[in-house]
């Protein structure tokens, strides 16, 4: 591992490192200041998949590109931390998987340094998490994981984080002993999107359907694969003047009340559920959740990945000033 | 309903009723002899959909079109009978859906008859069938159920077709109790050809691992769209040297698998399964069900298909005579 250097001191917007979320399809930058007080921050639609993509493009060159304003020219060494899919085979350089279970320390001491041209940075790319048993991986959410388990050490249970491919993560002792993968967002999209039940799936939004279909993919948890032709059967068996249930409502329960029926069958007795996301998504877990008497308040997902990536910077500096 | 003349006798060659089978995208017609033996038979790709979406087509020019050489220009009312789309919404004429519980009397009794020019023909439309608890439709699959009936009139259990929209229907006692659509070959398509999955399903076929993911479908009923995501992790997670195995062949056992384990559990003692269908697919259905100790030999859907209008013609002439 190089060196990072440790700024005991920056002067005013002068950053002392750099905080990086670099997914598939998009990158976001933060200028730390030294008490991990965000100085500036940028963000760029060029993820892993543009870069990997396109000749011209390279890692470094996106990266500088997007923070050079905040170097100053003889800066030297400014450590960039970076979480997410540039540390994937196809990415920037591969940070090979840190096993379950895994501390903040085994996952930060996972990174690697990508040799870079520009002698005013250096960087780490922080590793996935992987799971042998049950096969599953992650690349971004750990750091998440990583900063909830900071922001709340006494926390035993499931942290869900949803999205494409929403996550859960079984978190105790400082620890993520292991987890999860639903491919629920993306099932959710292709069916809506591609199948013939996007002729069924209207704007109209209905919380009543939404919440009868999340208790009915409790009730019968194995019928997932029915249950979705419900959603164009309910329309076309309604009797005249007869109300049809919203179709994207129906259709958005049955998936997501799909992906919590099993979670919550494999949810020890006193253990948590928290939840990490913002927006609408994160409300429908929210409500989903609810609906099986789990209360789940939604916890900003930015401010989480910040917290994880300034851990991972402590461990790394601590580690350096060691050597 | 208007009246179907009876031939008593056909010259050779000159059929004594007309057979069809009108689906969403292909048109299967026979000319049928006195003793429901086959006199001729052609098909067409101008199913309903084509037939829908474009002006200059209608649903009798196309009929007429495929069948006008087996008819004598002095014939008069040969009767058609046709199951399938062409009694859809969007079909040629609606033949409103039959309830469930339904024999085979009550599936011809719906029967529509849509205006006809050519005065060579009469035609009568087959309904679908439909249950209002637990909401599901099917047109033309309930064509071959009461084939199946005809050839199998002790048959107590499930009958299984599998497809785009896979259907189980339980039938006791000639008559069809209730079915539950699987939207499992749309699902499987969907998911191999634009899915992240698409990277991990080649073209290798693994008999061992498709009879693995059907154990664990019915081992882990609830967890389906997590274990779709073990097709891609599976990859990512083996270790230099270790064997991966076939994704689509884990994908399809994963799909196939929790069909099966949904209808598993709904079956009573003594209940018998049967399947419907033929090659590659029905295959892999007598194979799934092979692993939890069930034999259904596949019985071949056409014949079935037939016998099932020639049953309805049956009950459609006897209606006549007795008006």
């Amino acid at each position: 591992m190089t060196a990072s250097s440790h700024h005991s001191s920056s002067p005013a917007g002068i950053p002392s490192w750099i905080a990086v979320d670099w997914g598939t399809s998009n990158l976001r930058v933060w200028a730390m200041g030294d008490s991990a007080d965000i100085l500036a921050e940028a963000q760029s639609p060029l993820g892993m998949n543009a870069i990997a993509g396109d000749d011209k493009l390279s890692f470094e060159g996106v990266l500088v590109g997007l923070i050079d304003g905040w170097l100053a020219p003889d800066a030297r060494d400014v450590p960039v931390v970076i979480c997410g899919m540039a540390g994937a085979k196809q990415g920037w350089r591969e940070a090979p998987y840190c096993d379950v279970p895994a501390s903040s320390s085994d996952l930060a001491h996972g990174a690697v340094n990508p040799n870079v041209r520009d002698p005013r940075i250096t960087v780490s790319i922080l590793p996935g998490l992987c799971q042998r048993e049950d096969a599953d991986v992650m690349r971004g959410e750990e750091t998440q994981l990583v900063g909830f388990m900071k922001q709340n050490p006494d926390f035993a249970g499931w942290v869900c984080l949803p999205g494409t491919h929403s996550k859960w993560a079984r978190v105790a002792d400082g620890k993520i002993t292991g987890f999860r993968t639903y491919m629920s967002g993306e099932v959710f999209a292709l069916l809506s999107q591609n199948s013939i039940l996007r002729h069924s799936v209207g704007d109209d939004w209905d919380d009543a359907a939404f919440a009868d279909a999340i208790r009915a993919a409790k009730a019968q948890p194995s019928g997932f694969l029915h249950s979705l032709f419900t959603v164009r059967a309910g329309a076309l068996v309604a009797r005249e003047g007869q109300a049809v249930p919203s179709g994207v409502a129906v259709l958005s329960g049955t998936v997501i009340g799909a992906e919590i029926a099993d979670v919550l069958g494999l949810l020890q007795m006193d253990e948590e559920i928290a939840l990490i996301g913002a927006g609408k998504l994160a409300s429908l877990y929210q409500e989903a959740l609810a609906v099986h008497g789990h209360k789940a308040t939604p916890m900003d997902g930015t401010s989480i990945t910040l917290a994880g990536l300034t851990q991972a910077r402590q461990v790394l500096t601590n580690a350096s000033q060691r050597n």
